[in-house]
């Protein structure tokens, strides 16, 4: 039987606080085996932005990345915000290696095509893009890959690539090889079975209940395309998908961390 | 016979101009075997801290590296510059993997102690700073490490420590596993006999030459510290120490670049 292997991935919302972030990574050296992990942007380089006067472009709502805007998420994300981790987690003394898609050529995107909005540069992640090889090799060393939300397209292009699905695609690379657990943290504690009762998290959702739970309202909203999205992932190859809050992820490897998603 | 490794350094004068760094970029991915980069800033940080209203501290001459700074080279350095180096370098068809010394624990320094300057967050490389086994490892799966001249104290402290040190370390480090050349482009062709005369480099100079050299005046001022490094490295296990333009690289091989230096 191969081994497991979990993918994690933060946002913002634990990048954003210093006392919740060393939580996590205090947590996540703690875990077991071989794991990866995905971090979003936070609000610095919005920040950053805005003090050096750099106006964030959005156009019919969607955010869009210009030349000065890819140089600023190129610096905080792939610099200030992964290294940052990344020393936070030697601090624990988790092996950690911080990367970009650049990096080892790990994940190689395509420049997303102009066609009513021109996003600028970002990169979509295509069948292919993650290198599972160059990846795996990093594992098998001993390293921890942390990846920013940063990739390249192969020509010298660097690229900025939600990191959820980079979650997500490096989870699928990676599932021909281990048994692959990708996890989403997130500020609730799973998929709540009552939306005001923060500790009604669904144990388990199995892919033919999606669309019942759909139905009865019970997963509604936002939490539409996470799941759809998770169960695309297992479609792929992924053994599990959980759901839950940062501060559970001690509780991952005795499957009771917020909610779990399985075939 | 071990294999021969290039450590080669460039500096702010290659980084700050876009046509010379492509230039060197394709030399670099063209040189056959082991090697590695390591980059300094240039003068792009500088430039950040000014539009955001931060001062350059200076204290008794020197440069102080004060947490907004710190912040400032790690963003530039470690991210902007080294992902864009890396990208660079990837578009060549060299498989370049970005890192700082935080990255897989590989350079691990102290913060210099406060005697009568407080240069801030600054790391000196003591001996043992460089985990020669984690970056051989990552030369062994063919990558190319690039190094940016950040680092940190293994305590979650991200430090800035001068590109040149982390060159001269990471050489001597390896020179137990290879054949090592640490190799400094800068921008003269090399140890020039005659300063006025830019084509006057002298080829190849021995440890028992520097006295005689610097007697005659023919190594003078800035280059006095610089040939010193480099025969200290020699006397550490480095093969050869080789100094000059970077548009010169493809001789290296040749033993035709710039100034060679050897036991």
């Amino acid at each position: 039987m191969s081994k497991r292997l979990f993918v994690i991935k933060i946002g913002g919302n634990i990048i954003d606080h210093p006392e919740g972030l060393n939580r996590f990574l205090e947590r996540f050296a703690s875990l077991r085996g071989d794991k990866i992990l995905v971090h979003g942007g936070g609000k610095i380089a919005t920040r950053m932005a805005a003090d050096l006067g750099i106006e964030a472009k959005l156009v019919a709502g969607r955010r869009i990345t210009d030349e000065p805007m890819l140089r600023i998420v190129t610096m905080v994300y792939a610099g200030l915000t992964n290294k940052q981790v990344v020393a936070g987690l030697q601090a624990y003394g988790c092996n950690a290696i911080g990367l970009s898609g650049a990096d080892g050529n790990s994940i190689r995107v395509v420049k997303r095509p102009v066609n009513e909005i021109d996003y600028g540069f970002v990169g979509d992640i295509l069948p292919g893009s993650v290198d599972a090889d160059a990846i795996a090799a990093l594992l098998d060393i001993g390293f921890v890959p942390v990846f920013s939300a940063i990739t390249h397209d192969g020509h010298g292009q660097l690229l900025n690539t939600n990191a959820d699905t980079i979650a997500s695609a490096v989870a699928v690379a990676l599932s021909s090889r281990y048994r692959t657990s990708l996890v989403y943290c997130f500020e609730k504690r799973g998929v709540l079975r009552d939306v005001n009762d923060e500790y009604s998290a669904i144990a388990e959702i199995r892919a033919g209940e999606f669309e019942d739970l759909k139905a009865s309202g019970i997963v509604a909203d936002g939490m539409v395309p996470k799941l759809h999205n998770a169960f695309d992932a297992i479609a792929k190859g992924v053994d599990e998908v959980c759901i839950g809050h940062a501060d559970d992820l001690h509780l991952l490897r005795d499957q009771q961390f917020g909610t779990r998603m399985i075939r």
